[in-house]
């Protein structure tokens, strides 16, 4: 029994929704505890556990006994993991029947992002000499005990190591009297529980499991990885790969949930390191300011040449990153991915080259170049210019995430704005390079 | 039994992988056919339907009809739905069952990305009145003839009306004797036969479901969406719109297994779009000539503040999209959106101008300023332009999503090189109109 059910006036879930980012702690709780019995328990459940753990920290004990038998053992674990207050800690797990507090205490072992720390330690087991219906009658005992999932029986032997898997499916399907040593997968997919969380979703989404069973180095069965959540994992890293993309930190949580101070502090860095990195630009734009002078038509184009490099580059990073993110893409395939964008680039390349020509064509005729510098010089600087960097732009883009894979950095991280900053610089030079040849005369 | 069985030289399934995007329709039906049993299965169910259908199209009656029969109802609907020849679709459909083909026919009539689309004709039905043991008795009847999962028992009436559901586990703890009636959930979360896969998705992340059922607008149940299948669409949702905030198409294929020519043609469309829009630059860079003529230092900003607005942009755009795409975000939070990103910029703009300030202050210092123009409003010129180009650039990019959302555009098509080509053009005017009032005497 929560608070909430002897509370008069009543608030709905999506109201409360609303509410909850201007909300302080303190209000959180008393605004929660007026949330009718059901609707507390799948708000509750639905909540960040950064907001679980500091609403059960102000809760009376009642309250607080009440959520922590409520909690599955895997969110029990990542609250806890975050009270900092011993005290209050221990005290939280006293309330935990016995059973479940060592169920607790052996996850709280694992990182939250490595497969133990995804795992229940609830699953349905059988011996691999029981017949179908002892097994299923065993296992219909193992149910009064809350089972996380019950879609596949794990055939163990008395040192706990897994021996193999009978899918209820399997099990329901055989006649009574079969042996399950003769139905079960003696060879079934096993997570180690150190492996990152990242690479267990890539194992659910290449083939359909609707549960792994977690296992340590001697092969002893630890607890079941269920796909339910998965998909909030394979949903999060995605956000988080989305965001640093976009050239920033990853969010903790919503965007609307997420206070201004961290939307300013997850912005900020990515955005002082971009500009100082274009402050490079401003030196080398400095440098050709001679020429600048000689030919202001050449600045007239220098957003033209550079956005040409960095939408392409921007492309390729965003492809190579994701495909690596999805497993598709290893470091070992740095030289197909090379000869792929070496060969799409030019043919990108040629097709905005000549665009370029046909742009400084008509600017020709409608009579908006300058005299200074003749059409046939300036019209070959930019298509050159353009293509080159086009090319530049995808070769760059394409390999930068390889190279913060190899310094084990995050490809995400290999934003489009870090790479345009990237090319920038790099751009102008090779412009203003190529500028120098075909305009010589102009220049000089 | 697959031609694989049959042949002399094998070949793994990786291997297969890596040859597979250079192989043609034909070469890979016969390196498939080298494939064992086992593994056939599991290779042919991993690759894209489109392949899949490519392939069955080029294969021997004998082995048409196999995969025909082994593929799982949903994918062999994706597969006739590719097949574009109207006599091999109905011979292909003349090799299954007369079940399966009335499946398959009911599922035909849905589109692909749509819950119908995603979900399975086949599960587990028992009535109300049954008492869990027969309903456990008659599940286990319905076992025999493949079911796509056994997690949740759905309660019909004879109209095929959905009355309830009853998860196995509560089945199996409740005594035998209990009515179904009395055990089953009678307000389940259903999915409506047309909702699109990208909601359904959101359904199973936001809470724990194993399988949802499907219904259509008179509650008659139509089947199961399981949550395996959503993995894989989550995933794919998510490589879609990173792909297309990239600034190009999304790819139908992994990287490395699409082609060359596709790989140009879903990059080329963006690039051009783009490339003409920063023509408009360009436009107003020559506006400006005059201006730089005058002093050529403020073209070598240029690069500095464009790139702080696009930056911020590109940031804005990356978190309001992606908020969207998880459905945090609806069109009627544009108040809050813009509230939000109003305070954080000003924030980040302060800094970076603050930051922008110092810098030029070093050059001051450094005597790497020309004398033509004063320090004092060159550094007010840069500094202000900076912070006005930092909140102009978060409310523009916060903002597209919306205004894309609006037109009924995929929101994830602003991404960061368009956002960051619709600010060049605006944020030069906005830098030159600044420096016009702040370097008047330099200029004039």
């Amino acid at each position: 029994m929560t608070e909430a059910t002897k509370n008069t006036h009543q608030i709905s879930v999506d109201e409360l929704w609303e509410l909850w980012p201007t909300l302080n702690d303190k209000e959180r709780v008393e605004w929660f505890a007026q949330l009718d019995h059901t609707d507390a328990e799948d708000f509750f459940s639905s909540i960040p556990c950064e907001d679980q753990a500091a609403m059960i920290e102000l809760m009376p004990e009642r309250e607080q006994r009440h959520w922590m038998r409520t909690l599955a053992p895997d969110d029990t674990v990542d609250v806890l993991q975050i009270i900092e207050d011993e005290d209050t800690r221990s005290n939280l797990k006293g309330f935990l029947q016995s059973k479940a507090r060592k169920e607790i205490d052996a996850l709280m072992a694992y990182k939250e992002d490595e497969a133990g720390g995804l795992m229940s330690p609830r699953f349905a087991r059988c011996r691999p000499d029981m017949t179908v219906d002892e097994a299923i009658l065993y296992v219909r005992r193992q149910m009064r005990e809350e089972l996380e999932t019950i879609y596949y029986v794990y055939v163990l032997d008395n040192q706990q190591h897994l021996l193999g898997i009978v899918s209820f499916e399997e099990l329901f399907k055989s006649e009574d009297s079969k042996k399950i040593s003769e139905i079960m997968d003696t060879e079934p997919t096993t997570v180690h529980e150190d492996m990152d969380q990242e690479s267990v979703a890539l194992l659910f989404a290449r083939e359909d499991f609707f549960a792994l069973p977690v296992v340590d180095s001697d092969n002893v069965m630890k607890g079941i990885i269920t796909i339910d959540d998965i998909v909030d994992v394979v949903q999060d890293e995605a956000t988080e790969d989305i965001q640093k993309m976009g050239g920033m930190s990853a969010l903790d949580t919503d965007y609307l949930q997420s206070t201004f101070r961290e939307l300013y502090t997850k912005r900020v860095g990515w955005l002082i390191i971009l500009f100082c990195c274009t402050l490079l630009t401003t030196r080398v734009m400095d440098h050709y300011s001679d020429a600048m002078s000689k030919a202001i038509i050449l600045c007239v184009f220098v957003p033209l040449i550079m956005a040409s490099g960095g939408n392409t580059g921007s492309q390729a990073t965003t492809l190579v990153t994701r495909a690596m993110a999805l497993g598709e893409i290893r470091l070992r395939d740095v030289l197909r991915v090379l000869k792929r964008e070496l060969v799409v680039s030019s043919g990108l390349g040629a097709t905005l080259a000549v665009i370029g020509f046909i742009v400084i064509l008509a600017y020709h005729f409608l009579g908006m170049l300058p005299d200074s510098v003749g059409f046939a010089p300036l019209a070959a600087t930019i298509a050159v210019s353009v293509g080159v960097l086009v090319i530049y732009g995808s070769l760059v883009g394409s390999m930068l995430p390889f190279l913060l894979k190899l310094c084990h950095i995050d490809p995400a991280s290999a934003s489009a704005p870090f790479v345009t900053t990237i090319l920038d610089a790099s751009g102008i030079i090779i412009y203003f390079t190529i500028a120098k040849i075909f305009l010589a005369s102009a220049l000089s």
